[in-house]
């Protein structure tokens, strides 16, 4: 089996796909695009793709999310969430230093920590924390702000560990595949889904919502976008708690199906870091759904 | 085929019965009480039932209801509207009538044309509208208040005719029989439910008109009722436009079974007075529903 | 102060104001119907009526609601809640009955008793339980079912108590005045309304449901009528908890005046046979609400 | 008046900058990034920020919003969607071209016209579009992607215009200022909150967009964010059709002071491109408000 990801080595996709499962004996191609990444999927040159979705810095990475909407279909079979730490990365102690680089995505995440530590330090960026690791420690600059494993790969000591200003900060990943069934529900699953509907009409949202929340089903993310077709036309990404598979989630996507101008389904799969299955609500179980029916057909055909 | 109805004969429920479809060739039994007529149809000693179930002036009937509701199950099968109309039934011209009969009921319904016509007339109540006819008949008081069949019945002339007070005023008898398969949809069909909430919960009722509102279905009717077994238990008493058969009207039944403590099916059947079918909103035909089952199934076994 | 009530003497209305705290000391007239009742607060002839209003055995009083409806406002001031019971009245054992009357009402709250004890026994009618009781005392039958006070104002023994079906039965009377500001709030209130909204656009009435359910207030009664207007316009008659002067119920008051075609405040007041108040949800206090106002004005003011 | 605005001179900020009304006659100054235009704001050196916060290639300028939602409170009082072009700009015709250079996220946005015209084109990856545009102006590359502006501002040649793959790109701008009344209605308002719910609570989302929904309040941007706080806690962003000033929005604020866990107000602002003024829906008008207001108070004060 083989995987491409968004490369280069070296950087965080790459450890958190190290913790993906189903990547645990495969091979790993790193590209240097998600566009690349997907396409390869797409044209059957690799098994599986593992891209960045979401990161509790920048939010939803949106070229992810536009490529699985827009296109040939793939699905999301899995998902990893990766912590995400910094390190500063010096031949130098704290205290002599006085240039310090990284891409600007990742100075945004010490900024407090530079302010307090480096207060005097000249900041400088890069393109990415691996080409900011690679110039510190060819002596271009005094320090690099990078991942743990960033600043190994280039040969730099670490002057301090953890230094991003929110310690909850992580990265989501996805595994995606072309078209399948998906994976056996595990009572702890993500259903991510893409719904189009008009919001000249007051409350379509609400009827979507509704859809979810009669059957016990709750969001995880919710994100709109201007469709870029006109005004008042909208998509919502949508992170639903439960699997394609449960009676519940079933109806409710044929409900979004019948509401909504356009359903894309993205896929059923285990959340990570979940804990113990979450038992559906009273009155939602599948079996309470096998006997609404078994009921409703009695009354069809008997009366009673 | 044999009807049991509510007697005596020459009252309004015999009237309706003549304009059910269904009974134009039965043969029809007068029966003394509620009780009797569905206790008939349960035994199987008559193949179907005829009795009010709601009026203008005095609302649900309550004994009709409780029956269908309790005891051994029964099914709607029929309705018939019949407008309530009331004469003036006197040998003598209304100038020259100074006692006046009818059963409290009748009475309150031409209240106004009394005080306006009759202003002086001494008022008596009889236990029913045919027995004040008669009483009229025999001397013993001037006129009658009762309906036009009931003057006739009697021999009496008619000296006032549509003398009710509500020229909307009219009563709704149903066609009741043993459990069976409803008859087939028209198009403009209702069914009627008794659903069991809990009102301790704030929201039981927003949830059940949930399941019928996200569906296009609408109600006719609604009534609550305590259900005796302690605080906080409620029957509700649901007429909704719909067939059982309708795909829409099925899936709410089913949310209902999930979410209700009990409900109770009492029959779908055509609307009385129905005008042209009424299609079903945008996205909740029969053949939206299996579009979106075949979705479904295709995103289930291929994720595509 | 002077209270009319539903006469005659000895009835269960008359035993019900009894038990109301605001007619200790006052004098009571009866009256021979709901209609002068009324009629005699509205023109001021007394200071307040006292009707029944609904039923356990027969739903809602309709002509009482009605009045209330139509007509010069009146508002609710206080509500009786009475437990209905029947007794055999009469000379004889209960062996040697054959013969035995009450009101059709009566008779069939106690159906199953009669069908156990007296199945041969020849059931009368009669307008009233009172007028039972006094055929039975005059020798015209042998039993009256009637209520204990009935019974005992006629001198008839008591062969049977409690012999109802139904162990819960009982009625609900209301204490009615010219319109007035409600007596103060004790924490346990209904507030009586009527609501008139358009059944053709769906969802009319979970818009009216919603108002309540998103400020907390529980709905202890709903029952809809036809308005007789039209096809498709609703009246919908609604007992919800809380008080007028409650902060929640005036602003779900203000939203209904908004949404629905009209509204009828009928009146708040404590409930009988009420438990502790009951507090209100979380975040739905009328501090709850002082504070978002003073929030409000404060953003409006200065924006923070 | 003095602004400060994301830098350099001569990127899509300062363009749209000009664009802004209140902007017209005032100083603007290029600062180094976001933080640095929103504190030079919070510390009163400058009158007014203008920073962006939405893109349609990458969703929400997170770092935007996190900085409104954290630190000392600053409110949105204007906004300028501006169309985002992009050229090839070069001293060599297209034909020429061996090295293209541009921001990763520009190069993202003309992927397809790269693909198609220049499929053999190495392209290199600048900090910005004005750098690139430098550098391709000094001789490093031969053509950069970048704005118009940027193009002239370096005196490059433009050899195709509009080279953008989604022609609806466009990107919003949000003028912020200390906390302060809003600006007047002006009938097509938008009004920015962020509100904090936890969604353990089924349907906790369901009740902010009923809040909504029930004052005809359309959302026209919706955007969870985990809060780091722990497990189920989400900030949502929501940008509302309709001001502070309407009475509706005030309702449905209220509602949501008293229903979420938090809501931060972060301004009302007329919308950028704006057609004529959107009435509010039936009876949701400030005088409809005022209608239902003066009602309850009559109900409250005399009961009719």
């Amino acid at each position: 089996m083989e995987f491409a990801y968004l490369g280069p080595r070296g950087t965080f996709t790459e450890a958190a796909l190290r913790r993906l499962p189903a990547a645990k004996t495969a091979t790993a191609a790193p590209m240097s695009s998600i566009f690349e990444v997907l396409d390869a999927v797409r044209r059957g040159e690799v098994d599986a793709g593992f891209v960045p979705i979401e990161n509790s810095q920048e939010g939803t990475v949106t070229i992810t999310v536009d490529e699985l909407v827009g296109g040939d279909p793939l699905v999301i079979v899995g998902e990893v969430v990766l912590p995400v730490t910094f390190v500063l990365a010096s031949e130098k102690p704290v205290a002599e230093i006085t240039t310090v680089a990284s891409m600007p995505v990742a100075l945004a995440q010490v900024r407090k920590y530079l302010r307090r530590e480096l207060p005097n330090a000249v900041v400088h960026q890069a393109l990415s924390t691996a080409q900011a690791a690679q110039r510190a420690a060819d002596g271009e600059f005094d320090a690099a702000v990078c991942p743990p494993f960033a600043a190994e790969a280039v040969g730099l000591p670490v002057q301090a560990f953890d230094i991003g200003d929110n310690p909850n900060a992580a990265t989501r990943f996805v595994h995606v595949v072309r078209p399948t069934a998906p994976p056996e529900p595990t009572g702890n699953d993500i259903t991510s889904l893409v719904v189009y509907i008009d919001y000249d009409r007051v409350g379509a949202l609400l009827g979507v919502l509704t859809e979810f929340a009669i059957r016990g089903i709750n969001l995880t993310r919710i994100e709109s976008r201007p469709t870029g077709e006109g005004l008042g036309r909208y998509a919502f990404f949508l992170d639903c708690t439960g699997h394609l598979a449960d009676a519940r989630m079933g109806e409710a996507l044929m409900g979004l199906r019948r509401i909504c101008d356009d359903v894309r389904y993205l896929g059923s799969y285990p959340r990570d870091h979940s804990d113990a299955p979450v038992p559906p609500p009273a009155g939602l179980s599948d079996a309470d759904f096998a006997d609404a029916a078994a009921w409703l057909d009695r009354l069809r055909g008997t009366g009673a």
